[in-house]
């Protein structure tokens, strides 16, 4: 490998000061959901990009984009995805695909002999504004249940075959996309951090070592509306007194006994709902997560005991019902290994690092090694308008990035 | 004063289960908001029912009706409302309503000797569906400020004047509405409890000692949204982990330092909203209601004292601003008198009591003496399709009505 091998720091910042353009909101962010108008438009302009760097475009029943470097063997792959939350903001996902764009541009135009095929990947609705999350890099896995598929409505009213309909893919095609996959060696992703770790530690690259798995419960405590002014505090049964009290002991449960996994209620609704009347209802969403699968399990039933207790005590009911789960996932400590070796070779300062947020990267290590760099954002903050990276750091990734997938398949 | 003076219960049932046709709702419950139609077709049913028991019938600009037997000087009222919440009860408002009208039947009927006036009234939009609580007692007693009538949308989404508009009623002659009043005596209440006291204490007969005032706040913990997967509890400025903290800390003061005193935080709105991120900001109601001034005041700034140590050790900012407001009326010692005397004489068990929730008596204290007798209401449920009365207390509870008007006006 040429030791001064380097992305074009210049070309892949336009690239994705150019994609940020596509579905550009009133409010300053991005609102690209996938197979939306300007999802379409961005697919296009994606599709000629690739073609521009003299790599074989192809798009899979699940509408995920791929440019291809033929090689012998099997296939190393870098991505990430170009859609967006709505009002989200210029970085999470379009980093990633952009910089595998740039890395496997560079090793075209040096011409490096390459031991295994290269592939830069952009995967369909990362973001779950669909049928939940990871619908395109769970169809490429075959992860993709069809009910899952078939059922319900998507964020925007719409069902799936409705949104599909004018972009040539359907629900069989989506189905029987991981037929299209290549035979997969390693994958790479390269992302935001989305926390606020790496900027604390003042350090540009993150070497994902694990990514979190997640609970998501919906939750609710049952007492008894009552009159505010007329129920003496004996005599009532306030369910968001009953949640008030969850909230602070399960977090503080969590943050204890199991510091690094994390619980959230991020959802929260109490009824009726009106200044005069003890609530006699709340329901909350939970997310717990943790990149042990071990510690995923005893926190979530350790935090359930935590709210049937409190329910017990106050005279109310606690119910729950699981929503969604993903599994943790440890990176090989091959693609560390690599990735810190050459980490150390471009003389970045590195650091190991949990993801808690969800990737597609996760959802490849079903089938191949996966791993993920991060890169600082500023203050955490992602998912908004106010999403913003320093471009040095983005460098260093994408050089990272371009070292280990010349590693992987040199 | 004739000893056996009694209500016919099934005269009195009867109209109570008339009136309680008027704005059934799919539900099960009464949807009778003032000015409705059912409000409306309530309304010519009542004044008809006045004109029957060979009352003088009579509706001021607040659109509050009146039934008059005449006498020297001044006027000995009673009365309650006729309108509901949506989805409302039989007997909130109803009961006192027609009991009144029952009571002056009786007084008719018996040709009792008068020293007074009598009057029984409906009061318009009690429930505060259009403008605010009380709307015709506060118009009735020349409390109403212009702006309020003018400004705004009603729950309804149109205005007052809109609201109005096919009544034969202005907002003029909303704010002139005082202008008709007689020169008043006293005023007398029966409503249901509203709460479970009463029935706890197995005791059909309340004779409330004071009406609750109240501070009605909307607040608000403004933290920092952030990833619920990424950001570590050290790190994290969860505002709806600081409503949490407050509901705990809040409401354990107002139990436990002014005990009688109520705190309550019925209305919650956390955002943004969503499973995977850690709430950025958290709007609350809070309720703080207390029979006495001194104490309503020393609790409302202990709270938000609380409040605002809360923001400060946990990285947030508190606000709040005060939406609405009454003072607490003491019930004079005339009344509490009469009305223990006669609860005596007729056997019933009566205690004294407060009021938590505001009514009608509450506005007329500013003009005259004013009391009020309660009657329980199962498991202490009001505002809702679930509100039960049992007929034996209502006839204790108007029986007692009838012997305190005829000791007012006799």
């Amino acid at each position: 490998m040429t030791m001064d091998l380097r992305v074009d720091p210049g070309r892949l910042r336009a690239d994705i000061e150019k994609l940020s353009t596509f579905g550009r909101d009133a409010k300053g962010g991005v609102s690209r959901p996938s197979f939306s108008r300007a999802d379409l438009e961005a697919r296009a302009w994606l599709k000629d990009r690739i073609r521009d760097a003299g790599l074989a475009v192809r798009q899979d029943g699940a509408g995920n984009i791929f440019g291809r470097i033929e090689g012998p063997g099997k296939t190393v792959m870098a991505g990430s995805h170009i859609d967006t939350v709505l009002n989200g903001g210029d970085y999470d996902g379009s980093v990633g695909v952009l910089a595998a764009l740039e890395c496997l541009r560079r090793i075209k135009e040096e011409s490096l002999p390459l031991a295994r095929a290269l592939e830069m990947a952009s995967f369909t609705d990362e973001e779950g504004n669909l049928v939940g999350d990871f619908l395109g890099s769970r169809a490429f896995m075959g992860l993709l249940d069809r009910d899952e598929v078939t059922r319900g409505r998507t964020q925007f009213g719409r069902s799936l075959p409705e949104i599909l309909d004018g972009t040539g893919l359907t629900v069989e095609s989506v189905l029987a996309a991981s037929g299209e996959r290549p035979d997969l060696d390693a994958f790479l992703e390269l992302h935001i951090e989305q926390g606020p770790i790496l900027e604390t530690e003042e350090a540009p690259i993150g070497i994902v070592e694990a990514i979190s798995g997640k609970k998501y419960r919906w939750c609710s405590f049952t007492g008894k509306a009552s009159h505010a002014g007329t129920t003496p505090p004996e005599l009532r049964q306030d369910a968001f007194l009953g949640l008030a009290d969850f909230a602070l002991r399960g977090t503080r449960h969590a943050a204890i006994d199991h510091y690094g996994s994390m619980v959230t209620i991020g959802k929260v609704s109490v009824h009726p709902g009106v200044f005069s009347t003890v609530p006699g209802r709340a329901e909350f969403s939970l997310d717990i997560r943790s990149v042990s699968a071990e510690t995923l399990a005893a926190l979530e039933a350790e935090i359930l005991d935590i709210a049937r207790d409190i329910a017990s005590s106050r005279g109310l009911k606690f119910a729950s019902r699981l929503v969604d789960a993903t599994e943790p996932v440890r990176v090989p400590p091959r693609i560390i290994g690599i990735l810190e070796d050459e980490c150390g070779k471009l003389g970045y300062r590195g650091m190991r690092i949990a993801s808690g947020a969800g990737h597609d990267a996760q959802i490849l290590a079903a089938g191949c090694d996966s791993g993920m760099i991060f890169i600082p954002c500023l203050d955490g903050i992602s998912h908004s308008p106010d999403e913003s990276i320093d471009w040095a750091d983005l460098e260093k990734g994408a050089n990272l990035l371009l070292r280990g997938l010349a590693r992987l398949a040199g």
